[in-house]
């Protein structure tokens, strides 16, 4: 195992807090400052939408980058890390707003239809996937 | 106490999975299908976008939303939920690949500079929100 | 015909500049500023999202928006017709990259299949689109 | 002059349909189908958001991508077209329904303040663009 491959054993998240803890916070922060009235589910989205746009700025000039962001300094590192979380911050509460159970949910696609949309048929993996060495990225 | 406020109290998600618990489900899930040779950072960023688009064709003849999605029917509500999820998933994906502790960034943010971005400012609430009917959706 | 109507009637895009206008201008630019070599289609597809999601900033915490945009403010709309700008100038600019002739194909695809997706199918929409005020915006 | 350039020299857009045509045939297509009552801005909005996703998804698996689009199949630059035609056919609605003159804006824009935000400032290039081979695709 070379120290790439360790590495990614060894990754992982914290395991606080999690998806509820999240939720719960929001909601208290948001109704302190009354805000409930402006977190309708599609202003919601829009806000989701925002965040996902500003993680796109980060990455639009870069060309290609590896796993682990290796080529980026600590303060963009940072940047995405902050935009990560804008954009889980703003998903979690798009979904309290839908009144839907995120965390269950996943755990019953990831069990039963699990990714069927991210990642290639394995089926078109030669078309869509030659070996350059760009490509892989 | 009305029913509403009532059940915007009661309202939770399920504990369980946390985000680490989904990050390592799909680390385990896409290295059997040898999978991790095409999710770099901007592939799963285009991917998380792919699902943000879904999540917006739901909701874009829709007119205004109420919380809860009281006008969906219950098959709406299950593909809201789906996209929901996908979008969440890829997004726990996104940052395993950069390898960014997406909940300790989270918890950080909260604390420190709380949602800055997630609703008007204050001094702009009055300017922003006249009360018409539609507005608060 | 009442007020309303009268100005939709009358409301008129400029003729110029024309898209190929459009994509001759910011060709001449960019390779002026040697950009050409950070312009690939995925670098200029980023740059569209991030563009879009400024878009989605403006309108975010608005709810219900008519047609013509009457409760924004003159500096507001200045700064939805900016980003439309954007968001324009990069499509012109992805296709310009990907060397695709964006108006023949708008135009063979509003002939034959005209806008399958940018509207409910007319089947639907005694379902989704119940006659409440704030739904037709 | 290599091929590559003088391919880059020689590629235009057609001159028609202008963006002004674009609106006038999408207006009268609407108008027919009793579509206006569900083109609020935000519902367009949400439609082109939608229509980015497509686009997204049919990159998000490729890697880097070369100007042209070398490595793609016929059927593949024809998906590209469909979904580059889409965003803007819904954009020009979205405009439309803004009532601004999306063409005067953006001659304003490239004449005044040009392109600002599409493409790295001249001061970062050297720290964000290292002349990696994958870098500029």
């Amino acid at each position: 195992m070379n120290e790439d491959e360790q590495h990614e054993k060894d990754f992982k998240f914290s395991e606080a807090p999690t998806l509820e803890q999240i939720r719960g916070m929001q909601s208290v922060f948001c109704k302190e400052r009354n805000w409930d009235q402006f977190h309708s589910p599609r202003n919601m989205l829009l806000a989701l939408i925002g965040e996902v746009g500003e993680l796109a700025e980060i990455f639009q000039w870069k060309g290609s980058i590896n796993v682990g962001l290796p080529d980026f300094s600590e303060k963009e590192r940072e940047h995405v890390s902050e935009e990560l979380s804008d954009v889980l911050i703003n998903l979690v509460r798009l979904a309290d707003r839908c009144r839907l159970d995120l965390p269950s949910v996943v755990l019953r696609n990831i069990q039963h239809s699990p990714q069927r949309d991210s990642a290639p048929a394995t089926t078109k993996t030669s078309k869509l996937f030659k070996p350059r060495p760009c490509n892989k990225e």
